[in-house]
């Protein structure tokens, strides 16, 4: 697979992530973008994503890293498909944890040509066994 | 998950491939949509898709039938993801096979509100597996 731009977007959004900085992450998310918090859980709009984060940080006791250990780019009629292995860690009520998900992460182009996260889902195909429909 | 209308369009374009109707398959993709062959071959853009389906029934003889077993949709800014439990059935050289994969299909909105797939990815995050990525 050739280099893709989206990998130093995606990069840059960890970042924003591990340093809990919210309003450079907000960036990275169109308007109405979802995010799937967890399993039959989704935010919507760019302030219940924010709202999720900052949730999630304080959940974490404020240790949650994120990094992604490699990753697949399909790019159809201004979309992108993002498979992502992505790799968790930190600490919860004083145990350490490593978490890999295979993620899937929608983007878009916007009429300036920039991408913008429409759907952050980490748990990718593993949602159809949390619904049931596997 | 709430009933979604993509599952009626997906329906629709499954019927359309287990007939081998190609002008009506190509009524569901956008402009410039990208199908995933295999691992490491895509098709974009209708001409591409329509021969890359042309020569998937001739390999499989005619014989190739798929359904959905289940689906999940995430929606966000007018993009949807959508994760589905698809299986494919026939006959290569003589032997029946059923297929399962958990696919991942990428649709936006048109200017007209209709659902166009711009990403037909049937592999999903196992893409990542035969990219080397994980």
């Amino acid at each position: 697979m050739p280099e893709h731009e989206l990998r130093s977007v995606i990069e840059a959004a960890d970042h924003a992530i591990n340093c809990e900085n919210l309003d450079a992450l907000m960036e990275f998310y169109a308007e109405d973008a979802t995010l799937v918090v967890q399993p039959g859980m989704h935010a919507t709009g760019k302030q219940k994503i924010r709202e999720a984060f900052a949730a999630i940080f304080d959940y974490f006791g404020h240790s949650l890293a994120v990094r992604q250990g490699g990753m697949v780019f399909v790019e159809g009629s201004g979309t992108a498909l993002v498979l992502a292995r992505t790799l968790l860690n930190g600490t919860k009520d004083g145990q350490s944890f490593d978490i890999e998900r295979h993620a899937t992460y929608v983007f878009k182009q916007d009429t300036q040509g920039r991408w913008l996260c429409t759907i952050d889902n980490s748990y990718g195909t593993d949602l159809l066994a949390h619904t049931g429909a596997v």
